[in-house]
């Protein structure tokens, strides 16, 4: 039944709804001058780690139809290149704006889809791959952004310890 | 429609799947050696965060009504105490093994499971609270265990890095 879909759907968006909050806990309880710390040494920073998850957020928008990146600057700089390749990163207020910025689009989207919406083609397969691959939808890319994300989070909470 | 309910519980349990066989590989590509470093100094070690996970799926066995714990010992070992609590550990030989026997039987269960089964309670929440909220159901339990695991996988992936 439709019913049951949508229902499923909604745990898997409050996963990735909690996951958002459990990071706006951290950005909440960190000073910038935390933020620019490494999770461990010679590894990413949290600031490089929160710009990183912005941008892959930001890139949500158009994979999932949902509009244009927000901040397309970010990607050559978080995701294209890694923390030490020298490029300018915005401020730390910038990234922490940003951050709160595309999740909030991101889950006044996420609000008002159902489970027919989450099941249909995003935009990075082709409609002959999704013939034969219909477990690629948005609905896919959901459950992995969320698990990129816990990933992510695991690492800087690595950084949270650190004031314990 | 009950297939498009059994469909969306596959792409769960694909993403559950998925990252045991991330885990496999760095397990494959590590030696024991290499498991016993910490993740960063003072933080945990491999052999902690995999018996860690061991012993959570472990307990996913009862909580999912698939069966008893396999190995009850490891929860006070890998849960209760901390990596560096001076309880002997099992031998890196027989940790690679739980991880495998435990996932194996999850996994054998999880394919034979459809939506109807996974929307059932799960045994940590009672029948009263269940009633009300019907999400404390099996397959949040794997959705919320699937993002317990991504997030050691970020922790574990910066001890693959010492090695390149």
């Amino acid at each position: 039944m439709q019913n049951q879909s949508d229902f499923i759907v909604k745990l898997i968006v409050d996963a990735w709804l909690g996951h958002i909050k459990k990071v706006d806990a951290l950005l909440a309880d960190w000073s910038d001058e935390q933020l620019y710390q490494e999770i461990a040494p010679g590894k990413n920073s949290g600031i490089y780690l929160i710009g990183h998850l912005a941008a892959v957020h930001d890139a949500m928008l158009p994979i999932l139809e949902l509009g244009q990146k927000r901040h397309p600057e970010l990607e050559e700089i978080f995701v294209t290149n890694p923390d030490k390749s020298g490029l300018q990163k915005p401020s730390a207020v910038l990234i922490r704006q940003y951050w709160k910025e595309i999740n909030d689009i991101l889950e006044s989207h996420f609000l008002k889809m159902n489970a027919n919406d989450w099941l249909q083609k995003h935009t990075i397969v082709s409609a002959e791959e999704f013939a034969t691959q219909p477990h690629r939808n948005k609905l896919n890319v959901l459950i992995n952004r969320t698990n990129h994300l816990a990933n992510h989070l695991g690492q800087l909470l690595l950084l949270k310890s650190k004031k314990e």
